[in-house]
C-alpha cells in the first residue's frame, strides 16, 4: 500500500505520475477487499469502478467539479480517496460513515444518494445553476449504472438535458447488472451497442448527447484520455464505459449477485465465511414471502408476482425459477410495476406486487390513482418496512403507514410473525374487495416451525394476546413481539393487556371501543413514523369518539434516523422494549 | 347528425360503410363543438382525435379489446360513440359523467385515467394477463400523446414491453403539444422523424417495437388500413400518428393552448365568450404566484422557477416570458423537476418548484430522499391543493398534508389570502433553513387590492382573527375565509375564537397551549384529507400534552370525492360553512 497510504485527498492523487495509477488501482482494490471481507458491506459495485474512480478524481477538479454517484453502492473507492480511508472500517456502523455518499459527510459527496436514478437530474440542476452563475468551466458528472439508467426518472433527466447547453457529463457504467441482472429492452439495446451492432445514431445521440464509447472501464489510460477529451467539450455529453462488477476478485466476478453484498469472506480466495446458524433459527420474512407465493401459486393459477429489480432481496426469485411466466422482474421501475399490476387485476389476475417500503415512495401516485381510486385489489407486499439498519436514512421504511393511511379503499396490515404473513397472503389471494398493503420488516421472524397450514384472517380484526388490568398496549406487527416478551416479566404480566392490532386500516373499532372503555392508560407501538402513523390512527379514533384516556404513542420520531444495527436504531427511536417498559413502570407507580 | 344520431354503441358504428365515416367524423366534431361551446370542458384534444377514435372502434372489437386513452382529455369522442351521447352534456358536472374515462362509468373505459403516462403500463398488464389466459387474439391499445410519452413512467412501460411478446399496440398521438407546447429532446427527435429525418433505426425500434408511421391521423382510410394491418401482427407495436390539436375549428387550431379548455365560445366562429367580470374581482392564486415570482426574481437574481408542463396553469408563464433563462418548463417530469431543484439549491440558487398538489404524488420519493433528507431549502408551491372541482377524483389535491406531514425537516404552510401567499414567497426567498411546501387552492382569492408590500412571516406562527368565549376554531389557509364570514354572524361573533393557523408544520405550539388551556371546544377545518391531515396534527398535539378538550375535525372524509363545483363538493365533504355552523350551534345549545 505504498501509494494509497499517502493519498489523503484527490490533490495527492493528482500529484502522482499517470504511470503509477495502475498500482494505485491495485492497492485500492486490495484495500476495499480487505476491509469489506471482515466489516461487510457492498463489494462488487465498488470493485468494478476502481479505475473509473481514480480517473475521475485525477482528471477533474473535485470537489469544485461536482461528481455524483448514482445509488452509491459503487462509491467506496471514492470515499477512500477523498479523506475517509482511516475511518472506512466504520462503514455502515452506528456513528460511522454512511454506506452511501452523503453531503453532510464530505464536500466531495456532491449529492446524497441511495435510491436509484437521481444523479442525472441533480447534476443537471447543478450544471444549469453554474451556467447562470457564469461558472462555465465547472464540470458536473453523473455516474450511473445500466440498471439505474433504465428507470423513468433517468430518462426524464436525459430528455431535459438534451435541450440545454448545460455542462453535463453522464457516464454510463455498463456492467449489465444492478443488484440482480439488468432487464428490459434498453439493456438488450446496450448489449447490441457493445457488440458493435450500434446503428448510425444511437438513443443517446437521438436525445442530443455527444456520445462516446463504449470504452473499457478497466483501461486506466483509455479512460483518462477520454475524460480529458470530454472535459473540453461544452454541453451534454455521454460516455459509455464497460466494466465488470466484482473486478479483481474471481469469485465476485463469477457470482455477481451473491457478491453484491457478500457478508464476511476470505480476502484472498473470496470464499464466503459461512454464517453460524442455530439449528432452530427463524426464517427471514423475505423467504416466507418467497416460498409462500410459490405454494399459493401452485394452486391458484391466477397468481402473478412482480418485483421492480429485487428478485433476490425480496425472494421472488423462487417463483421466478419455479414459474417464470408468472413472476416478473420489471427492473428499477416502481411506477410501472404498480400500474402494470393494476392492469393485470382488471383482467382477473391476482397480483402480488412486492416493493420495498422505501421504494414504494416512487410509486405513490400510482397506488392512489391507478389502484385505490379504481379499487383494484392489488396485493402490495412492502418489504423492509420500519428501520432497516445499516443502509440507513435513505432506506428506512418508516413513512409507509402515514402516506398510505390517507388513501381511501386501501387495507393496511402488518403481520406479527411468519404465520400471520402466510395467512394474510392466503386470505388476500382468495379475493378481497380492496387493495391491501402488507408491510413486514427486513430480517428474521419469530417462529422455527413457520410453515403452518393456512387460515383465513378476518379483515379488520385485532388479537388479544395478554390480559392485564392496568395498561392496554396496542402493537402493530412484528414489534409486538417485544411487548409479548415484556408481558412475560412477572411484575408486568398482570398489568399489561396486550393487543396485536394487525390492521392499521380498517381498525378493529369494536376492540378499540372495548379498550378505551376499560383502560385509562393506552399505549401504542409501531415500527414507523409517529406522525400520521398507526398511533395517530388510534388517537384519531379516540378523539372522534370523545374518549379521554391517556394515550402514549411509541413510534419513530420526526427526524431522519441514520445507520446502525436495527436494535441500536430502535433504541435511538425509543421504540425498544426498555423504553416501553419504563413508561409502563411510571404509570404503575 | 343523420349518422351520429343512430350510433348508440361501436356495434352501430361497425355496421356503417367505410365511405360514410368521413361524414360521421364531421358530425362527431360538430357535436363535440356544440356541447362544449355551451357546457365547457376540454376541447382541442378531442377534436384532434376524432378520426382516430372512429377508426379504433371501427377496427377493433371494443370493449373486448382493451382501449386506454392516456390522460383522457381526448376521450370525448370515445364517450359519445360508446353510449354516452345523450348524457354528454352532463360532462364534468355533479352526478354527470366524468371528464375522463372511468371504469365505473362504462365497460368501454378499460382503465381510469387523469394523470399522464399510465396507459402503456396498464395496457401491458392487460396484455400479459391475456397471454397467460390464452386469449391470444385479444388486442390492447394505449393511445398516448407526445407530451405524455416523454414522462419517465411511459419509458418504463416501453422498456418492459420491448422484452415481452405481449399483444400491445402503442399509438403515439403526436400533435407537438400537451396542455402547453411539448418540450424536451424526445420532442425534438419526433419533429425530426416527422420531417423525414428518421434514421435507419429509431428509438422505438431500438426498444424492440414494430414501428410504423408517421401517418396522417386525419386521413380516415389511411388510419383504418394501418390499424387493420397492425391487428394481425403479434407482439409490441408502435404506430406514430400525426394530428392537429383543435382540428376543425380554426381558432382552436390557431390558439391551441387557449382552446385546450376554452370555456364558453361561439360554436360557429370559435370566438370566446367573454366572462362577465365584476370590476372588483379577486385575482387567481395562480396569477398571484406568477406575478409575484417575477417581482421577487427581478430583485433576487438567484431565484429560479420550475414547472413540470404547467406554465399556463401555474402562471409561471409570466416569468418564462420575462426571464426565460431562469424559468424552466421541464415537461411532464415531476420526479426530475424536484431533484433538479435540489441540485440547483446545492449551488446556492433559490428555487421555486411549482407542482399541482395531485401531481406532487408523482415525486413523493424525491421530496423525501433528495430534498428533505438533505434539508435543501427548495420552495415547493403546491397549486390546486384541496378539492379542485370539475376535474374530479383524479385531480383533487387532498392528500398532500397527510403525505407531507410525516417528512422531517419540511415546513408546510397554506396562506389564507393573496397577501399571505406573497409574503410567504417573499419570506422563503430570503433564505430558510428548511424546505417549505406552500399549498394553495385553484381559483380566486379574497382581496381586490392584493399587490400589497412584502412582509416577512415568522415561521410557525398562527394568527388570531376573532375573539370569542365558547369555541376555538382553528382553520388552515383559504378555507378560513368561510370561518371569518361565520364570525360576522351576530349570533356567533362572540362565541367563536378564530385562529388562522397557517402552518401545519411547525405548529404554533404556544398558541395551541393557549387555545387548549382556554377553550373546552376546539374545531379544526382544512381543505384536505381528514386522516393524517392538519386536524390530525392538532389531535396529536393535544394527546401528546394530555389535553382532554373536545375536538372536532372538519376535513375531506375517507373516500374519493367525485366531480362537481367546488362549493358542491365542499358540501359533500362537509367542509362548508353551514356544516361548521351547525356544529357550533349544537355546542352552544
Amino acid at each position: 500500500m505504498s501509494l494509497l497510504k499517502n493519498i489523503n485527498s484527490p490533490l495527492d492523487l493528482r500529484s502522482l505520475n499517470e504511470n503509477d495509477l495502475p498500482q494505485l488501482a491495485q492497492e485500492l482494490r486490495d484495500f476495499i477487499i480487505e476491509v469489506v471481507s471482515t466489516k461487510e458491506g457492498h463489494l462488487g459495485a465498488s470493485l468494478g469502478v476502481v479505475e473509473l474512480t481514480i480517473a475521475l478524481h485525477y482528471v477533474f477538479n473535485t470537489p469544485n467539479d461536482q461528481l455524483i454517484w448514482d445509488v452509491g453502492h459503487q462509491a467506496y473507492g471514492h470515499k477512500i480517496l477523498t479523506g475517509r480511508k482511516e475511518i472506512f472500517e466504520s462503514n455502515r456502523r452506528l456513528n460511522g460513515i454512511s454506506g452511501f455518499p452523503k453531503r453532510a459527510e464530505s464536500e466531495y459527496d456532491a449529492f446524497g444518494v441511495g435510491h436509484s436514478s437521481t444523479s442525472i437530474s441533480a447534476a443537471l440542476g447543478m450544471a444549469i445553476a453554474s451556467n447562470l452563475k457564469g461558472e462555465i468551466e465547472k464540470q458536473h458528472i453523473a455516474v450511473i449504472g445500466d440498471a439505474s439508467i433504465a428507470s423513468g426518472m433517468a430518462f426524464e433527466g436525459l430528455n431535459h438535458a438534451g435541450v440545454t447547453d448545460a455542462n453535463l457529463l453522464v457516464i454510463l457504467n455498463d456492467n449489465a447488472i444492478g443488484i440482480d441482472p439488468s432487464v428490459g429492452a434498453l439493456k438488450q439495446y446496450l448489449t447490441n451497442v457493445k457488440k458493435g451492432g450500434a446503428r448510425e445514431e444511437n438513443i443517446f445521440e437521438a436525445l442530443n448527447f455527444e456520445y462516446s464509447g463504449p470504452i473499457d472501464g478497466h483501461d486506466l489510460s483509455a479512460v483518462i484520455a477520454e475524460l480529458n477529451r470530454l472535459k473540453d467539450i461544452k454541453g451534454p455529453k455521454f460516455l459509455h464505459v464497460i466494466t465488470t462488477k466484482g473486478k479483481g476478485l474471481q469469485k465476485a466476478e463469477e457470482n455477481q449477485v451473491q457478491y453484491h453484498a457478500p457478508g464476511k469472506f476470505d480476502k484472498t480466495t473470496g470464499e464466503l465465511k459461512p454464517r453460524i446458524l442455530n439449528g432452530d433459527e427463524s426464517p427471514k420474512y423475505q423467504d416466507v414471502f418467497g416460498h409462500t407465493i410459490v405454494e399459493l401459486a401452485e394452486k391458484n393459477e391466477k397468481i402473478i408476482g412482480i418485483t421492480p429489480a429485487m428478485p433476490t432481496g425480496s425472494s421472488l426469485k423462487y417463483m421466478m425459477e419455479a414459474m417464470p411466466d408468472r413472476a416478473i422482474d420489471v427492473g428499477i421501475a416502481e411506477q410501472h410495476a404498480v400500474t402494470l399490476a393494476a392492469g393485470m387485476v382488471t383482467q382477473g389476475m391476482v397480483v402480488f406486487c412486492n416493493i420495498y417500503s422505501t421504494f414504494l415512495q416512487r410509486a405513490y401516485d400510482q397506488v392512489i390513482h391507478d389502484v385505490a381510486l379504481q379499487n383494484l385489489p392489488v396485493i402490495f407486499c412492502l418489504d423492509r418496512a420500519g428501520l432497516v439498519g445499516q443502509d440507513g436514512a435513505t432506506h428506512h421504511g418508516v413513512f409507509d403507514i402515514a402516506y398510505l393511511r390517507c388513501i381511501p379503499n386501501l387495507i393496511i396490515f402488518e403481520p406479527m410473525n411468519e404465520s400471520e404473513l402466510r395467512n394474510i397472503m392466503y386470505t388476500a389471494q382468495l379475493g378481497l374487495d380492496n387493495p391491501i398493503a402488507i408491510r413486514y420488516p427486513r430480517g428474521r421472524g419469530m417462529l422455527t416451525n413457520w410453515k403452518t397450514s393456512f387460515e383465513k384472517i378476518d379483515i379488520g380484526t385485532a388479537r388479544k394476546l395478554n390480559d392485564g388490568h392496568k395498561v392496554a398496549v396496542l402493537s402493530l406487527g412484528h414489534i409486538g413481539n417485544s411487548i409479548a416478551k415484556l408481558t412475560e416479566d412477572k411484575n408486568l404480566h398482570n398489568a399489561i393487556a396486550h393487543y396485536s392490532m394487525r390492521f392499521v386500516k380498517p381498525l378493529d373499532e369494536k376492540m378499540l371501543h372495548h379498550i378505551f372503555s376499560n383502560y385509562k392508560y393506552v399505549v401504542t407501538i409501531e415500527n414507523g413514523s409517529k406522525i400520521g402513523g398507526f398511533g395517530s390512527a388510534v388517537i384519531e379514533f379516540a378523539s372522534e369518539h370523545q374518549y379521554k384516556n391517556d394515550i402514549k404513542v411509541f413510534g419513530v420520531p420526526d427526524e431522519f434516523i441514520e445507520h446502525g444495527s436495527v436494535s441500536e436504531l430502535q433504541q435511538i427511536a425509543r421504540i425498544d422494549m426498555e423504553s416501553v417498559k419504563k413508561h409502563i413502570q411510571k404509570i404503575m407507580e
